[in-house]
């Protein structure tokens, strides 16, 4: 039906769609579905009684500052607390170099804000993050696709896509959403380098980072570009790094951060200003409140515990019930794993099969840029309990059967 | 200085500057500086006890809800309240037409979004809201101004402006952001009308309707539009209509929402996915728990008291000290009004000799889309309590007469 506001949209709303995983989130609402399709931490590590704790502090303490207005860039202290935070990390920043936002989707919405005309070409992993494909088409981003495997990004392919004269380059080097894979050191020394050599900036998304449960930690790019320049001592370079404390403290708060050069970060401030003015002054001295003392640092280690099991349980479902020619990626941290079945098989059809059977998950068609490849699906193993989670493997490996040729 | 960053951004972020009204929030932060400059409420009446009752009955009976994802739309009960709320002044609505926003910069930002090409014209109220025009230059757009008299926008004026193809009117019938003035029923009604024959839609923008403190409420545009349409019980037609809890409750929550016809929620709520997913889950929970009761009923009579009050004071003062040639508005609620000089005085230049005198305003000429308008400005009287308000007043008028030929 024609309404009187048809003809009204921008050209952009043409590329502004709803996407799977948000509608999904509606089937995880029902209660007997058992949703592998989220992105959701577990709610049994959220740390209530802290932030009970730190929110009648803040407003017995500074209720009338919490409560008003604030500065676009962010609570002082918070972004001091992220600059210490960073140099454990080796990356040396002060507060001129981090953004408070609200969340990092909106980290991904004011880079495309910044810097992306209609028809500029994004180079991304392939599959990549969905909700940044959001973000920018809406700003009408192209994207150039490289294919990762189980080291990550394949590096002579992105060399290949550097001559397509990208704008910027987007990275998941830790626990990739959608497919849970960590960039190896090379790799990463690799794409610094590569990234250089063709003056692309690096967007470097590392959302879970804190997160690992298995193997060493690796350097970020962002450490890695910054520590190759002759600077003194100032954060300069070609990598923009997002992080949040969305896993690590709670979602539900909306509170995540960018580090930038200084003059990216002013643009950024700049664009914010217009964009929400401020996040919410309240979440962001309650999170400082929560995690001040290093709060983070021991909580991080019950989630870790937390989610490692589940991951385990969840391979040890898939090694048991999953036919053969189904493989599957070994996260060593974070939230997902990825679950490639026979080519022949269409996961958006066994999706709907799937939902009858109460088992949901993401089709992994929704990763790629332009579609295409249609015998993959992401799993998530933070939010189910362990015996939801057997349950939800056996169910889906039944529905995946029927599907055998 | 060229950074490698330079030649990176897109076109929109030369339209992308900061504003005036934040670098003097700035300002306000020294303790010595008397600053009609923002745009804060009187942080006295903030309810911190009520909020920090909310937050501990929100996190220890809803905690896993209240810190998880949650739906890009909004908390179902907050949207049912703001439904109930609308009904009362006639605006009938279900939860499908409202989408909560983080502020109602948001709310601005995502009309940008879904509605404004490069080079599209919208009419504003000149001068207008700061905000909207920062929200709206970066998707490119250009601006047709209507000038307003003490009963608003200027009915013949508007109806030469909307003969440009405009693609909507952006309106602030009450209380205006930066005049302070209200639209007589006459001119609302005029207006409906007019948008209406032309095809044009409104952005009603509301944030202080509840701040009433002088004269009979009058009805909203949105109102006016939807009741004169044939349709079922549903809100249709031609307004989007945005409020805001940010000046009944708290603007370091950051909770503002948008009413509109069903199918340009759904845009919206699409265009929010890659902007920031959703508003804090946290906040529209607790904030829906202390405003549940009818808790903003009486709360507002007490701001309306105190801005009363305070506005009272400022005219008293702006009587007794301005030099004769100045001349004020008489808002009848919100928070500002607008002083106007002697034409051949500049704002601009009086405001660096106003710091100096530790008093501060934001010029006028940063409320024109296109600047130009050189002697007048915006006082902020919420802010400041009384004792303060009569001491700037008499500073700025002081420096004024400086000036006087």
């Amino acid at each position: 039906m024609q309404t009187p506001w048809d003809h009204r949209y921008a050209m952009r709303t043409q590329r502004i769609k709803g996407s799977a995983i948000r509608e999904l989130l509606k089937l995880t609402e029902m209660p007997d579905v058992i949703s592998f399709g989220g992105g959701m931490p577990a709610p049994e590590v959220f740390p209530t009684e802290e932030f009970s704790v730190a929110c009648e502090k803040v407003l017995r303490e500074q209720g009338a500052q919490a409560l008003q207005y604030g500065p676009t860039d962010g609570y002082m202290p918070l972004r001091e607390m992220i600059a210490r935070h960073s140099a454990r990390y080796g990356i040396e920043v002060t507060p001129e170099n981090i953004l408070i936002t609200s969340g990092s989707q909106q980290a991904l919405d004011l880079v495309g804000k910044l810097f992306i005309n209609r028809g500029d070409r994004i180079l991304v992993e392939s599959p990549t993050y969905l909700g940044a494909l959001q973000a920018w088409n809406a700003y009408g981003a192209e994207y150039v696709s490289v294919p990762s495997d189980q080291d990550g990004i394949i590096i002579s392919e992105l060399e290949k896509a550097l001559r397509f004269g990208p704008k910027f380059i987007y990275a998941l080097p830790n626990f990739q959403n959608p497919t849970g894979v960590t960039y190896s050191l090379e790799r990463r020394e690799k794409l610094v380098e590569l990234a250089d050599r063709y003056g692309v900036p690096i967007i470097e998304d590392d959302p879970y980072g804190q997160l690992r449960f298995e193997g060493e930690n690796l350097p970020s790019i962002a450490f890695l570009d910054n520590k190759s320049r002759d600077q003194n001592g100032g954060y300069s370079g070609n990598v923009i790094y997002l992080s949040t404390f969305s896993k690590t403290l709670a979602p539900g708060m909306r509170l995540a951060w960018v580090i930038a050069p200084a003059e990216v970060i002013t643009k950024m401030v700049q664009a914010k200003q217009g964009t929400d003015l401020q996040t919410p002054t309240f979440n962001q001295i309650v999170a400082y409140e929560v995690a001040k003392n290093g709060f983070i640092d021991q909580h991080v280690l019950t989630i870790r515990k937390i989610y490692r099991e589940r991951r385990d349980i969840m391979l040890e479902e898939l090694e048991k019930n999953m036919p053969a020619g189904a493989t599957w990626t070994h996260p060593h941290g974070g939230l997902f794993l990825w679950l490639t079945l026979p080519e022949y098989m269409d996961t958006t059809t066994i999706l709907q099969d799937a939902i009858a059977e109460k088992v949901a998950f993401v089709p992994g068609e929704s990763f790629y840029p332009y579609g295409g490849v249609k015998n993959s699906m992401r799993l998530n193993f933070s939010n189910a309990k362990p015996e939801k989670i057997r349950e939800g493997i056996q169910r889906l490996s039944i529905v995946v059967k029927k599907y055998l040729r």
